[in-house]
This record gives C-alpha cells, sequence and structure tokens, in this order.
C-alpha cells in the first residue's frame, strides 16, 4: 500500500513538472520543430502520455479503449513494433490536436492511470510505472533543450523564464586528482531504478590516469577560440573538420558575435558571457579538438565512473572518449521496450554525468547518455583527462 | 474626397476579409510551413502589415517610426532591395511574434494608415494604396490555398469550415466553342488597376481554334487514371515523368485511397467524390498529360483571354500552354516595387481566370498567375482547346 | 541510285567527321561524365551507332541479330518506349565496353547499313537515314562541348587541339537594325530536312523592333562584370540570382582569375581573353541580366527568325527571351521517335543560330536549339534587341 | 648494408606486386570513381608514388625538384597539412594525367628511390621508407577492392581474372572455444613494423567467452536472408534499419537474383554461390543482424586479438562489436604523418584479422582496420561469440 501511494506519489509529482517546464511557453512555441532532433513540446506532452497508456492501460486494464485511435500513430516515436509512427521530420508540421486538446489527454491518461493503480497495482505494474517515470523525466530534460533550441533561433531571441539558472560558477582552482590502477567494477548495482544499458556489472581494468576535478570554462574554451582553434586542422577528426567547415562552426552553440565580443542565448535571454561557468552546448567534435589543443584528453566513461567519487558533477553532460556500445552480458528485454537502448548503439559517444536540465531523483554515477558526436543541443560540457 | 473615403473603406473592407478567413483558425494553425511554397498564416498576417507600413507609412509619413524594427527582417519576403529578409524555408519555426502580437502589429497599421490617408491621400498614395490592397487580396488567395495544405495533411483531416463551397458542379454539355482566326489586342486596356505583367497592350496572331465551354471534370480525370494515365510515359513531358515518378504521385492533391474508392480532403472535410464537379490541385504536367491523352491540348494564354467571352469561367485557375513571359514593351517598375513580377519570368507557367479562393474584386479576363509546372496546392483545373 | 550514294555518302561523311572530333582524344578522356548534362565521349560514339541499329537495322533488316543486346541498355538515351536505359548519371562509371570495342561495333553498324542501304533503300528508309544523320549531328555538337567541359575542368587544363578556332573576332560598328511590323511567316518552308519542333509554319504578328547587328563581346561582358553586375540583385531573375549565390557565379564558364586578370580555357589551351571576340559560355539567367544591364532585351525567337536576313549568325548559339513550346499544330510523330523533341517542351529556353561546333550543312534559319536556363556548357552568345 | 638491400628490395617487390594487381585492367578502367570509397586505380598509382616523392625525396634528397608541381595537388589525399588536396568526389573525372604518364611518373620515383637510398639510407630514411612500403601494401588491398566495385557495377560483368581465388571452402565443424576471464595483453609488442593505432601495449579484463573456430559461411546466411532477416526490424540498429530501406538492401553486396536463385559476381566473373564459403561483402550492420537472429553476438576487438591462437583467420575482415578508439597513451606523430590514423577515430568499427586482398606480409594479430557501418566493398566476414 505504501508502495502504491509512493509510486503514484511519484507519477503525479512527475507530471506535474513537466507541466511546470511547460508553463512559460505561449501555445505557439509547443508546434514547431526546428530540426530533426527537436522535437515540438506539445508532442513531448503527447508522447508521454501515449508511453502510459500504450504499455500500462491497453495492455493491462480490461476493457480499456484509447481515447482517440489515431494519437498511436502522432504520438509514437521510435517504437517500430508498437505500428507505424509518424516521421520524425514531419511532427512539427502538425497543428492539429490542439495544444489544449494534447492537455486534455494528457488529464485523462493521469486520471485512468491513478485510479486503475490505486487497485491495481503489481509488480509487473510497478515496473512499468517506474520505466514510464524515467521516460517522461528523460523528456523533461530534452523539453528544456527543445525549448532552448525554438526560443534560441528566433531573432526576437525571447526570454523563457527569469529564474532558470543555466549557469553556476566553476569556482574551484584546477587540480588533477590521481586515480590508481586496478580492476573497477563498471554498472549499476543498486536496487532501484536503472535503465538496461547500466546492467551488466563487469570488471573494466584502468592503468593509472588523471582527472581534471573541474569542467573546461568558457574563458578557457575563449583562448582556444582566441588561439584559432577552429582553423587548426591536425586538432580535429576528419569529420568534425568536414562539419565545422560545412556548418561554419565557430563557437559554441548560441553564442552569437555582437558588435566587439561574444554574448550569449541564455533562458533568461541574450546575456554577456561569464568566462568563469562552465562552457556549454559543444559537440564532441569541439570536446575533442579542445583536448587535443590543451594536450590532454577526454576520459573514457570508465575512467569517468571509476573516479566520479573524487570530483563534483551534475551541471553538464560531460563527453567521454568512450563509444556507445553494450556492455558484457548486455541483452535486449522482450517485446517494445526492448528497442529501448540497445538499437542506438552505434555511431554515438557516451556522455556521463547529469546537467542543469536534469530531473529531481534522475542522475546516477552509473547513468550512460549518448549522442551522435556533433550534436550541441544538450547542455554538454567538457572534463579533461591524462 | 470621395475617392479617398473609397479607398479607406476598400482598405477596410479588404483588411476584414483577411480577417474573416483566419476566423476559423487555431492558434497553432497559424504557425506551421509544410513545404517551402505555403506560408504560415501568421506570416500572410504580418507581411501584408509589413507592406503597408514600409512603402507609405515608412516612406511618406513624416516622423513615423516602424512599429517593430526586426519586423522588417520577419515580415519582408522577396523584396530584395528592402532590405535582407528572412529565409523562405525558416518561417515555420517562427513562434514569435505570437499570433496575438501580429493581430495588435496588424490592427496598429490597420489604424495608423486610416488616420494618415484621412488627412494626406494624393495621387501616389492612392496608386501604392491600390497596389497593397491588391497585394493583400492575393495572399487571401493563398491564405486559403495554404490553409487547406496545412490542415489537409494533418492525419485528423480538420474541417474548415461548414459552409466555403470549393465544388460547383460543372452541369453545361460539353461544347466546342470556334473562335476566328485574326489580329488580337491582348493586355489591360481599361482605367482600374491592373499589374504590371498586363501592360504593354500589344497584337496577337492567332489562327482559327476551339476552346472546350467546360472544365474538365473529376469524372473524366477518374477516367483517365483508370486508364493508366499515370503509367503511360509518352503522355508526359521528361520531366512531369520525373517528378510522378520521384513523388509518387498517382493522383491529384488530396485524393486519398479509401478502402475501395478515392476520396478527397475538402475544406468541408473528408468527402466523396463529386464526378460532376471540376477537377482541381492537378498540376501543370497532370493537365498536360491529360490533354495528351484525350487528343487535344491546352489553350495558350492569348486564346484564352481571346476567347473568354463565349464561356464560363472563374472557378478554378486555369493552367495554360503558355510560359509566363513578359509582353513587348513590358517594364519594371523602378525601386522595390519593380521586384513584383518581372523577377519570375522564366520556368513557371501561366494560369488564368480566377478560382474559388480569389477575393471580391480581384478577377479580370487579363489576369495573369503564374506557378512552376509541378505545383498543386491551388485550385487549378483543366480547359481544353484544339 | 543518285539519292542512295548522295544518302550513303552523307551518312559515311558524318561517320568520318564524328571520328574526327574524336582523334586528338586520349582513351581516358572517352571514360568521364562530370556533370549529368555531359556524357562521356565513348557514349556518343555507342549511342549514335545503336541509334541506326536500333531504327533501322533492327527493324528493317530481315533476320539482323543485335551486334549485341546489352548494348541496348547502355547506349539507350531518353527513347523510354525502346526499352530500360542506364540512369544518365551512371554513364561515366562504364568503363566497358572499351574505347576499341565501341570504335569495332561503330565500324560494324556502318559497314552493315552501308551495304544494307545499297540494296534495299526506300523512301521510309530514307527519311530514317536522314534523321538519324542529323541526330550524328547534333551529337557532333554535343560532343566538342562535352570534350572542352572535361579538359577545361582537368588541374593541367589541356590543349586539344592547336586548330580548333572557336573566338573570330566581332570586328563590326554597333548599329540598330529596324525591322518593321507586320505578320510574318515562322517555321520550316523548304523540302529539305529539319525537325518536327519546327514544322507547323504559322504566322506571328510582330511589333516594330530594333536588332543589333553583332553579338556582345568579351570586353562589352567585362564592363558588365567590372560594374558590379553580377552583385546587383535587380538585374536578375529570382532563379537566376539564387543560382549565381549558390553556385558562387562570378564569370562565364571557363573564365578564371589569374594573378591580374582574367583568363580562360579554350580548346588551344589556357589563353588571354580577347576583347573583340563573342562572349560565349554564358547562361541564359546572365544574358539576360547583360540585356537588364544595357537597358536593353533578348529578342523573341520569332523577332529573330523574321529579322535573321539582315544580320549575320552562326558563331555563337543565342539565346532568346522565348521559352520552347510547340508550335500551333505540333504533333508528336507516332512511336519512339515521336519523343525527340516534344516532351522536352517545358522549363526550357530558345537559342537560335549556330556555333562553331555545329556541324557542317547542320544549320538553318528556323532550327530551334533549347537548353535549361542555367546551362553553360554549349557556345552560347548574346544578341540585344529592343 | 644488408639492410639497406632488404628495404630496397621489399620496396621494389611491393612496387611489382602494385603493378601485377594492375595488370590485368584495361585503361579505361584506371579512370572511374563509381562511389566516393573507391578510387580510380590510377589515383592509386599516382597517390603511392606521391607518398615517396612527398616524405623522402622532397624533404631529404638535396636539391630534389618535384617531378611535377601539379601532382601533389592531384595525388594528394587526406594529408591536410601537406597542401591543398583535390576533392575526394572529383578524382573520377581526372581523365589526365593519363594511365601512361602515370606509369612514368611511378617509375621514375621508384628509380630515383632506389637510387638515392643505396648511398643515403640512415634510419629515419629506412622508418619513412617502411611507412611507404605499408602504406602501398594498405593500397593494394584497396586496389584489389576497387577493381571489383569497379568491374562488379558494370552490366557487362567483366572477369578480372581466372586465378584469383576469393573464396576457400570453410570446411571445418562448427566448435565453440573457451577463452578464460584474465587481464589480457593487447597491441603490438614485436619489434617490426606496426601502425601507430596498435601501439601502447595496455591491459585489458576480459569475462570468460567463447569466440567460433569458423566464419558465418554463405550457406548459413542464406537461412538468415530466407527467414526474412532483412525484414524484423528488432534485429537491427535503428541506424542500419533507416539504411537497409533507404539503399533497398536485400543480400550481401554483388549478390544479384537471377531468375530463380541468387549468384553473385566474382573477379572470376558472374558464378554460382557455394554455400560452404565464408559470406563476404557485409556491412557492420548486417553482421550485428546476423548475430542477433542466431543469439549470439560479435567479439570484441579484445576478446579477438585475446584468442586468436585458438582459430584460423586471414581469409576476411572480420566485424568485431569494437568502435575505432585510441589505445591508452596513443599520441599521434607530429607532422603530417600524424594524420595517419587519429583523426578516424570516430564513428567507425574495428575489424580484424586479414582478407584475400591483403597483401603479403601485411597481416598481424593486432592489426585493426576500421570501416564506417555501412561499407561493404571490402571482403568482410562474420565470426560470432558468445
Amino acid at each position: 500500500m505504501i508502495i502504491t501511494t509512493n509510486i503514484i506519489n511519484e507519477f503525479l509529482q512527475t507530471r506535474q513538472a513537466t507541466d511546470e517546464i511547460c508553463a512559460p511557453l505561449k501555445i505557439e512555441d509547443y508546434v514547431v520543430q526546428p530540426i530533426v532532433d527537436v522535437s515540438p513540446p506539445k508532442w513531448h506532452l503527447g508522447h508521454t502520455s501515449w508511453f502510459f497508456e500504450e504499455f500500462i492501460l491497453t495492455k493491462h486494464k480490461p476493457g480499456y479503449e484509447p481515447y482517440d485511435k489515431r494519437y498511436k500513430y502522432i504520438f509514437n516515436s521510435y517504437y517500430e513494433t508498437a505500428g507505424e509512427h509518424i516521421l520524425r521530420t514531419k511532427r512539427g508540421n502538425l497543428t492539429r490536436p490542439t495544444v489544449e486538446e494534447v492537455y486534455s489527454y494528457r488529464d485523462f491518461i493521469t486520471q485512468q492511470l491513478t485510479e486503475f493503480l490505486e487497485d491495481h497495482l503489481n509488480e509487473e505494474l510497478f515496473d512499468l510505472m517506474t520505466i514510464g517515470i524515467h521516460h517522461e523525466k528523460q523528456h523533461q530534460e530534452l523539453l528544456i533543450s527543445d525549448i532552448k533550441y525554438i526560443l534560441g533561433h528566433n531573432p526576437l531571441l525571447p526570454r523563457y523564464s527569469q529564474t532558470f539558472e543555466e549557469h553556476d560558477l566553476e569556482k574551484q582552482k584546477q587540480k588533477w586528482l590521481r586515480i590508481d590502477k586496478g580492476l573497477y567494477d563498471i554498472g549499476y548495482q543498486g536496487r532501484d531504478f536503472c535503465f538496461d544499458n547500466e546492467l551488466g556489472v563487469h570488471k573494466v581494468y584502468l592503468a593509472p590516469y588523471k582527472i581534471s576535478n573541474k569542467l573546461v570554462t568558457n574563458g578557457e574554451y575563449l583562448e582556444f577560440m582566441e588561439d584559432g582553434g577552429y582553423e587548426k586542422v591536425d586538432l580535429w577528426h576528419a569529420e568534425g573538420w568536414d562539419w565545422i567547415r560545412r556548418e561554419h562552426i565557430k563557437a559554441p552553440l548560441y553564442w552569437y558575435w555582437h558588435k566587439t565580443r561574444w554574448k550569449h542565448y541564455t533562458l533568461k535571454g541574450f546575456k554577456e558571457i561569464d568566462p568563469e561557468t562552465p562552457v556549454t552546448h559543444i559537440s564532441y567534435y569541439e570536446a575533442y579538438a579542445y583536448a587535443q589543443w590543451k594536450g590532454k584528453r577526454l576520459p573514457t566513461e570508465f575512467e569517468w565512473e571509476a573516479g566520479q567519487e573524487v570530483f563534483d558533477w551534475g551541471k553538464r553532460w560531460e563527453w567521454t572518449e568512450s563509444a556507445y556500445l553494450p556492455y558484457p552480458g548486455f541483452a535486449k528485454a522482450a517485446g517494445p521496450l526492448g528497442e529501448y537502448n540497445g538499437k542506438f548503439m552505434v555511431n554515438q559517444k557516451v556522455l556521463r554525468g547529469a546537467s542543469v536540465a536534469t530531473s529531481r531523483k534522475h542522475s546516477r554515477s552509473t547513468y550512460r547518455n549518448f549522442f551522435h558526436p556533433h550534436l550541441r543541443w544538450q547542455y554538454t560540457g567538457i572534463r579533461l583527462a591524462q
């Protein structure tokens, strides 16, 4: 019974947190998809509701009829086995259902699920609810990044909020923390929720290494820029070099040259850049080039995990040198939820840590985030190793 | 004085007509741009206001300050000489200014212009107002087509209105009307408004020809489809054939195969196809292929204009065989408004007539509309000649 | 009998002329296709042989077996009704059949055709031979342009020939020739060969106009360039402007900035530009922009044809303002040869005259050449009208 | 002295082996580049000569003048720091220098280098020569794959050679070889040549695993195809699935459906598929999907290297699950040769082993080959682990 209450409370708090993220938006902001990686906020709201409906209500509540059969097509994402889905690049053209209709759908699902669980919660449903809640927390993080992209690419550079703090100071003095060689246990060992890609606890041998106690700051990154970092071919991967040439990349995302200096768009509006705060919105290619320029390197995800107790983290998703690959013994779950992680394990890089956009109770030292190496719209960062 | 009143009334009626077209829309519908040829309704509202502001208030009202200097960048279209404009393909990502803000801008311009003209109307301003009003009427037509595209490509196929009638019956029996050979005067000869591309009245010699009294109907077009018209390469231009292959075109735009038969999306919703109403939303390539299949041809724009008194027209924009070219003696106006028509005179086909989307007082027998040969989102139609 | 001898002689001379065009080439030069509009010389040789084989030997010689059945697939071009053809963009990857094998095929067809015709020539075959010969003459012209493209885009800028003269002086003083208004007969009226697109002699009414006695020279075109012609948006069609921006066009094709001045690649090698010779390798967009800059215009194809007796022509294909459209009464021939011209009658501009690459006996005052408005690899030129 | 002779002999033998690979080619075959990953054989010949010229003769032979200064531009590849290079996608349009001229260049370099080394060999030159020789051996492998691509995509499917054997039987019975857990030393430990990406011997901990004694055969792969492997979305990575859909992939490269069964193009011509020989020309995506279908997985590169003594290898490059990443302690060499490997260490998969195209003395158990996961033109293969 306590468990029932707890999971329902956690569910309701999660739903509320999503609503709060969207509260400052105008209706128009919910609709668009400026690049394929960004989804319309409206779609996030619908999709996180459809996820609960599809995998819990439809499958487990006897006699449940979908709220609107067409929503399965509209709000499905990659779940190929769950039926045809709308092409990801077309989401931004869908003006209907309206924002109001999506909120009604959302409220309906919240209500239905709460009532259903009060009487029927069991272990299987508990596990599905846990996945659904963490799924929605992931979308909260994406929502913040996507909203920033939508507003930060509008020529009016509108403010999202007066209070959302993206840029804490990184005040510590730089130190190199030594980590001993040895066999380390990698992977999630607790009893709470984790994603399947964290499982398969296994040993990894690490040679001795040093890792920085702090993130690279805007000021340090500006030195790299001013030293011509974006023009020195030998600092870059071949694909990274092609990318910065093709896309005319000369600075982190959201940095604009304003008369005499760089300024940047933040969720509080168009602002001066503080040299003491950690640089963000840089791609893996840029993180790697910066490390090359410094004569250092990025840590592997194993070095990061083995060393994470001795440094602070949580402001930026930190690029690692590791490719996103299955742990030994990784096995996909059967059925649609088995699609969750395994099918992305190629051509992506692992990020570790968490960011200012990460929702409450959603960070773990074993959490493995992953993105293609050119992506920058998340709150990414750089921690050096050697 | 009467002229002043008349032009102001005409202006206010035109503004009101635009508002009425948008009245059934949800806020979300104003924002998106599903293809490059379609503009967000919000942009049409802003652009038609900016046009009056830029070419009348800013240029002619002493001391006038722009409502918002950034709107020039956002709501400019092709007027290259009027300053940098936002890339046409990015309009659909702009969530701000909001719909409400655009309507405020719109009201402000309407108000300012009305007040200014009451005291200062002169011949130059009268001419500019006339252009501005006709410019807005053109956008009314585009608004209807663009709204249909936005709603008609939504998987929910939402209804726009219960009363907008797109499909009048074409009840007459087919007749071939004979037109004698001779020298015909082509071009606008009246004293009211016309666009510059209609000017340069000139003689064109026409051999005797016959032209149909009626438009091709859905039923007739279905015969072409059922006879394999879309699979017979010799009926098509090489570029038309490539286009139908690449885009998998098998029917007019908005026709969907529904279980056992074709149905189509209309502004009243998803409906049965009436075989007696004129076919619409076909490209020039399809109009040409249909004519080839019938052993007929499309009329030239000169044949159309010379013969237009003997048949009814006005429901569909009618594709002609003529390319869009300058009339002899055509000269662009100096300045930004000179860009209006001349720079499009390559790679486009002339359409003659008017359509159910054409606004009141906006059709003339000399009016030359023009589109690229693959475009279908307008209310196009087919009239045969031989 | 005399006719037989004549057509066979004409055929053999045509074949020989093709061989002579290719004589300076290295084997490697025969193979490549640097852009889709250029075909490998080897393909021209095969295609012009296949044309005779397919439409004469296979169809009319009893018991004839194709030289190699696979060649129909390889050397077919657009003749969709004559069977599947190899994608035009892949021609440049075909290393086999080798150049030697293609010449063997070519010799075989020449031999077979000569023998067959000596005994069996009739009116139908005479007509087909005439088409085949003119078809090969068209390809001779393309061969020269394509060879120039292949060699002129090689960083070594190799010379094709020491004698091929592309650039005659245009020595006459500029005069404006007056042509009276009136009804002119347009179209081919002779009894020799012409293409189907020249047929349908018909009357066109022309208002009085003036046409230049000479072509625009390199020196005149340089004035346009030096006056910033490529940077003045109001001189250009919207599509032309987009094209010069996207492709970074700043000068005619083959013009390269060499230290302090423009030089150009010619078939004799990399040379100084003579200001007195007619400019060439310019697109329709550039021809139009030049005319706008001069305050003149391009003639229509009817003005050109009506006036052509009073000026010299033959060095450059001259862009006209006319779109490529069917003459009144134009009807495609039945069968594959009916594809020859009609299916290209959209989105192209007419060029009139002939060029230094035009083969002997292949120019007529009624000849209608046509290209897309951005193409420059032919010997195009500019004649002004007003 | 013996060392001098040895390295010169090895050099001359390598040059000769390259010549022998090209001996069966027609001149036309040397010129084309059907896809960006394939280079024209002519380019390989020039590039491997330029490499020796640029890094040995130009840098180390006093007074040496380049054979042709323009060749640096034409035959450079990725060596960004060695000067501007010709765009990789344009190599296939270069008809000059001719094949004969490239062979002359090649002979000149061979001659110059031999003479120079006889008198001046020192340790630095020995190292550079060793790299140059291995560089040319790598290109020998590419030459064979590229030649197969060029001939195997020609509709005539011409034979390359009557003797080149690509398909040895894989006769052994399937066995699962057990490898114990433990810390293994990974990386090259010998005293001969290896590439920089093999260096940094380091310990890797491996859990116990089993690896197959043999490669997956054509017959086994056909079972996967016949079981609908290419239609089962859950077997594939998301990017792999998109790739097979977009490219219409239904079988390994060079497999063509011939009337009633699959056949394949081999260097001996178009042949029946032997079910007992190892499948080849499959992408990483296909290798992964096959393993998923079998309920197995691909080995990591460390598992492969640790286990390689207990199984036979050398016929196929074997896809591993490992991403191509730097070993701990990897450091790029300074200067242009430092570009050799490091800049490709993103978005690629490691292959281990060697193939029928690998040149003599060019295989090592520590050799790390790498390709993008969709590439198939190399002799790739599948070995399973569990």
